[in-house]
């Protein structure tokens, strides 16, 4: 744990913001993907997310998690991302879980 | 939001994990802080944390929140701080949250 270290900077260029699911469906034709439309406050953003085979998209509606929301847009099957969804886990021995904030308000930024 | 924008290997050299908190305690002599005792998996570390004004110690015992984990240590009112909570808000208009991962492993890494 903690093998390389960082610079209080180097930690402050990763925006992280949390944002509130307005809506969380099947990417067409993918096994791993969801669609997801995000409240930032300001700002709606389309996220594109592998969560698919570890989450029921409607039980996602309505709860706030944490994004990286300064990475560099990627297009996924044709889809542009332009924030990442911030999870833990999903392999063979450790639970999948998404980090939540139901107490903050959408567009919070981490600190 | 995303002003300035940064590549994936920036974003992963920031090491996150699950810390599950296992004690809780004023620092002496602050208004501020938390002295907090972490169980990382692996691995115990003592993570001194400004929270003090935001959360009643005794109940974020047992709980599990995101940390960074290899920021350069720092000592603050003489403790080494080698871990660092991850939160939200806390400022006027923003409530405070931090970040949740009830069903995570401790020392899950966040990606």
């Amino acid at each position: 744990m903690g093998e390389h270290m960082i610079s209080i900077d180097e930690f402050k260029k990763v925006e992280m913001r949390v944002g509130e699911i307005k809506s969380a469906e099947p990417v067409e034709g993918s096994e791993k993907l969801l669609r997801l439309r995000v409240d930032f406050g300001d700002e709606e953003r389309q996220v594109i997310s592998g969560i698919k085979k570890h989450v029921d998209p409607a039980s996602i509606v309505g709860k706030k998690f944490a994004f990286a929301t300064n990475l560099e847009p990627r297009d996924i099957m044709g889809l542009q991302r332009l924030s990442f969804l911030v999870a833990v886990g999903g392999a063979a021995e450790t639970p999948f879980a998404i980090l939540e904030a139901p107490a903050a308000q959408p567009g919070a930024r981490v600190r």
